[in-house]
């Protein structure tokens, strides 16, 4: 993926799907580090509101082309607008599609090559999993510019210890994919040479099991982290119990009584 | 305590204590992977109720027999009643089972050999502190039947970091001991033969701890945790306060001081 | 700084600052071991309050002489005033202290050596930042003296896993300065040689940064934490849109863009 450098296109954000409903939105403006303009994030938004509703979808990865997974906002379109709304809006505009991700009925998956940082360190945090290349660098380092990376760090310390998290937006130092993974910022950390196979087989994964439950799932996951324990355990409850009268998991459970696969789980490939 | 496999009694926990106020439950069906059937989560339930209403009471191991420490629910049962509300009382009826083990005034440890999946999973994580045999395994793998494990996801994702939990969620992928210590899962991992005295090392230091401390520090932790920072030093601050008028905590300080042992706490085994 | 022990004078925190708006606050009474009397918890409120509101602040250490970097509150002193509204007030004073931290505009960074126990474990959890000599311990082993250490478990419990501060509360067990890593609690641990230079390293990059961003980023890093994710993303976006309208972040970017140091940025030592 690293090896050609293709010339940035007009088209901010590549999308592509197979058959099984696995999308793929690739960020192809290597030339200018991926950076999420405003355009990338309309066309980012634009997509993931196209894949919410497509009942066909089982599962997005997000991936880039380049040296840079990407390197956050624009600051060259941020400097041309001096504004406080125009700052206001911006910052809403890319809230809303990071928020998107995580509303999304299917899993997302962040591939990450090279450098990402600020805007583009928190997209992959936001992700539901990701995938690093083991050379990957992890940065939220706005303040270097005199800007406190404020929005990275909700999902930042979300994904990581608060001392670790401030130290990254307080110095804007760089960790390596190693750290990242132990601080629970990315799920698994491979050679560049077995990066498409880490990720497809996280991919593979979700596409054996029932699209309605993840998406229930998945929804639950987020609410109930935010409530106390006993309301979490009441909203999972209901939840669990919608989740088992769904006809894929009465399939299911009958299936393991039976010791056989269930209907709905197509053969892995 | 895995050398022998003993056949399922009908009582589906056993329950013992000694003088020192050591309770333990054991899960006791190891034919049926001691699944958390209705019957087991309602003896769970009577016992850990007549140990919450026990004085004497110090500290509570949950162990269990045979190769797995349990299983989850018991999916036969569940198939056996495919209603809305039948599954709405059973995940309402575990999680009350679950809480109770947060609300015990004494705490809790778990003591896990072999598989522990699903609800099973979900105990481990409920419990206060938990010792594994290094062979151990967790996942929470309902997806693999179409069932998202919600309820387990609750306390998962209080014990690990978001994407973690969610790799083992989505894909009902397994960790291994080691992988759960290092998440925060469980605290200690031993070699089976040691599995014992890594428990009673638990055991013995909480018994030498006042039992009105040790419940009064266990509410106020789960409760602060819940807080935000500043509603949550008020109300630690109330707990320490009263804590500190107790007999128990002015004798200990007075023995601190005086260098000596306080009154109440019995010789070390 | 261990070598010597000098003599505990009457002023219990000595206060040192320099040109460049660092900030030290030493616990000055190594034989008392550092701890935190009411005259030394009001001394650290009068120094954290003025520090508050020197505009020239960038940043404050916490720093301790001795063999102890603090050893928690002082027992004798709470012995001798055994009343509920006396407890009260204490935990009330050093809960407020401890929230300053906190609350104060510039980065807290915890310069640790020796045993950092209760109130003092506390104090370390509490700061922004944290770095520990490899020799260091931690504990907050109240319990032992039947004092379960409630408010120290407030940050504690913000610093690492629920499993892992659980232990350490119940059982008053110690962990390592490389365990204390590892789960979150400090930052770095160095040999005791390059503690300062460790330090420094933390102070020097934060005095390379705006103090108007670091004040607003370091405000909603804490307020944002506290929230749901909506809610989070939404103060977030607003603190960033501020932030950037200000000189400081204008001037930065547009450094950025020509490729130069910003204005404000004074060349590192």
């Amino acid at each position: 993926m690293n090896t050609a450098t293709p010339a940035d296109t007009e088209l901010p954000v590549r999308h592509e799907s197979d058959a099984r409903g696995v999308h793929r939105l690739t960020l192809a403006q290597p030339k200018a580090f991926n950076v999420l303009s405003e355009a990338a994030l309309a066309e980012l938004q634009r997509q993931l509101d196209a894949i919410a509703g497509d009942e066909g979808a089982r599962v997005l990865v997000i991936a880039a082309e380049g040296k840079a997974f990407c390197a956050g906002h624009d600051l060259k379109q941020m400097k041309a607008h001096p504004q406080l709304d125009y700052y206001q809006r911006l910052f809403a505009q890319c809230s809303k599609m990071m928020l998107s991700i995580q509303k999304l009925p299917v899993p997302v998956i962040a591939r990450v090559q090279g450098l990402a940082t600020a805007a583009g360190c928190q997209l992959v945090a936001q992700c539901d999993l990701a995938v690093a290349v083991d050379s990957a660098r992890f940065g939220v380092n706005g303040i270097d510019v005199g800007l406190f990376c404020a929005t990275p760090s909700v999902p930042l310390v979300r994904n990581m210890g608060a001392k670790q998290a401030m130290e990254m937006l307080l110095t804007g130092g760089f960790i390596s994919a190693q750290e990242a993974q132990q601080r629970g910022l990315v799920n698994h950390v491979v050679p560049e040479a077995e990066l498409d196979v880490a990720v497809d087989r996280l991919v593979n994964a979700i596409l054996t099991k029932p699209r309605q439950s993840v998406a229930m799932g998945k929804q639950l996951f987020y609410q109930q982290r935010e409530l106390g324990m006993e309301a979490a355990y009441q909203l999972a409850g209901q939840s669990m119990a919608c989740n088992m009268v769904l006809d894929v998991a009465q399939e299911g459970v009958q299936a393991f009584i039976e010791k056989r696969e269930p209907s709905w789980r197509t053969p892995r490939p």
